[in-house]
């Protein structure tokens, strides 16, 4: 018999299945359920806790955009902390800049990265490199020590309801504030807007009442519940389309390979449909 | 017991599923079977031969994509032609433009319209309209007998695959070319781009082979398969995001309620990520 993998969402009324080829991977690790599926129609499938995170069919889009956006806008980037993400995704999209000194990935659970290691070595490959440095630790008790210390914030977390609803707080925005330069910027996902599974307009509330620019991308997540992702962006000092023309100018000379992102894409994602504008308030 | 209704795509590999609240509808009409169920997560669902075709949660981005993109790019329009399209609502966004003079709605399936009538009213509203016409008969012997007659064209069929393979071919294409005058544009649906279930490169191939010009937008449409939807943009003269001037200003003094476009999104929308320009050849 064939045998399916399905996660419900949308106040379980709703489900996306995939057909299992096999069973690669199953523990209990110290914070949650692991899981890697190979899967007919997405590749490998990483699951935290039965929901899925990283498929190999569109993993490059969420990462693209993440790693991409905010360092095409500050091309004097130096530091850069990113929450979660312990798929390792956003560290080899960050790699590919050479203005960056220092990359911090913060992942609260070792095993994901382990898993990631044996299973998706595609997304940790920047892992080797020699700036990037992991830190197995509370995501939101290592930034409250962080003062004036970082130009890029990446958030990369699970959807707000357990251990990460404290990622979508307006009292952690204002310790991310706090982590950032002058010119900082803060990403984080920021679920979708059509089905609206979990009030995308309060998180913008709190993302708004902390930083003086908040604004936002969207892009397809085919492995999402929704399935039209939000990307939040929240700055200090730039605005969500600014590109800098030298940045602008050393992409186009270099050949990095990547599937998604272009910076005519980046602004193009920026001109949201009315739902999404009246949704964040934007 | 819970009801779900279940499309599986992607070579039966991938599966949307939704709960059922109550089946409203269900007949066997001389071309399909019709089916209209009431969900939890999408309210009113509209199936063709069990596949989803409109859902009241999404319908308004595709219909006012088809709508209003091409309206805005020629402001002088005067006919349109829609094939397929029987839940009505292009017509409904169409009939928001007062250059149109003529609306022909041709769908082979009389009973669709009927249906769309019954269960999908907020769609149909634009039918009481006295430039609309409605022909239930063959859209592809329709065309044939069009020459430099409509300055719009909007292809709006189900996947290519049954009866509506041949509305994706060259010879199609061609047909509709010699139907549009000299500043004509087509707009049809072309599948998604991330599974590309029916290969969408031959499509905007055979597109090509036709127009010297050829572009494409991008949305979300949670209920398809793949749900990362491209809109083909084919056209004699205008490219895809030269909106008229006169027509932006037109649309920001009205107040036509628009849950989806605005002029600023038709641009951005029209700015390709590298995946959907490669595979589209653009």
């Amino acid at each position: 018999v064939d045998s399916w993998f399905e996660e419900k969402s949308y106040h379980k009324q709703l489900a996306l299945r995939v057909k299992i080829k096999s069973v690669l991977h199953e523990e209990q690790s110290q914070w949650q359920k692991i899981e890697v599926l190979d899967t007919h129609a997405l590749g490998k499938l990483l699951l935290l806790d039965g929901k899925t995170m990283v498929s190999q069919v569109d993993e490059f889009i969420y990462h693209e955009i993440m790693g991409h956006i905010p360092n095409m806008i500050l091309p004097h980037a130096k530091k850069v902390l990113i929450i979660g993400g312990g798929d390792c995704g956003i560290v080899r999209e960050m790699v590919k800049h050479p203005n960056l000194e220092q990359i911090d990935l913060v992942e609260i659970d070792e095993r994901v990265v382990e898993v990631a290691k044996k299973y998706f070595p595609e997304c940790t490959s920047g892992m080797s490199d020699p700036r990037v440095n992991l830190k197995c630790i509370d995501g939101v008790k290592f930034i409250e020590n962080q003062k004036n210390q970082y130009d890029i914030v990446i958030i990369d977390s699970t959807d707000p309801e357990g251990f990460a609803e404290g990622l979508f707080s307006a009292e952690f925005y204002q310790k991310v504030y706090d982590s950032l330069t002058d010119e900082g910027i803060m990403m984080n996902q920021t679920e979708n807007p059509i089905l609206d599974e979990f009030g995308i307009e309060k998180i913008y509330h709190h993302m708004r009442s902390v930083f003086p620019i908040v604004d936002a991308f969207t892009a397809p997540m085919i492995i999402y519940p929704g399935v039209y992702w939000t990307f939040g962006f929240s700055s200090k000092k730039y605005k969500a389309a600014q590109l800098h023309p030298d940045k602008e100018s050393w992409l186009a000379e270099q050949n990095l390979n990547l599937k998604w992102y272009n910076s005519d894409w980046h602004r193009g994602a920026n001109k949201l449909p009315n739902l999404v504008k009246s949704k964040l308030g934007i």
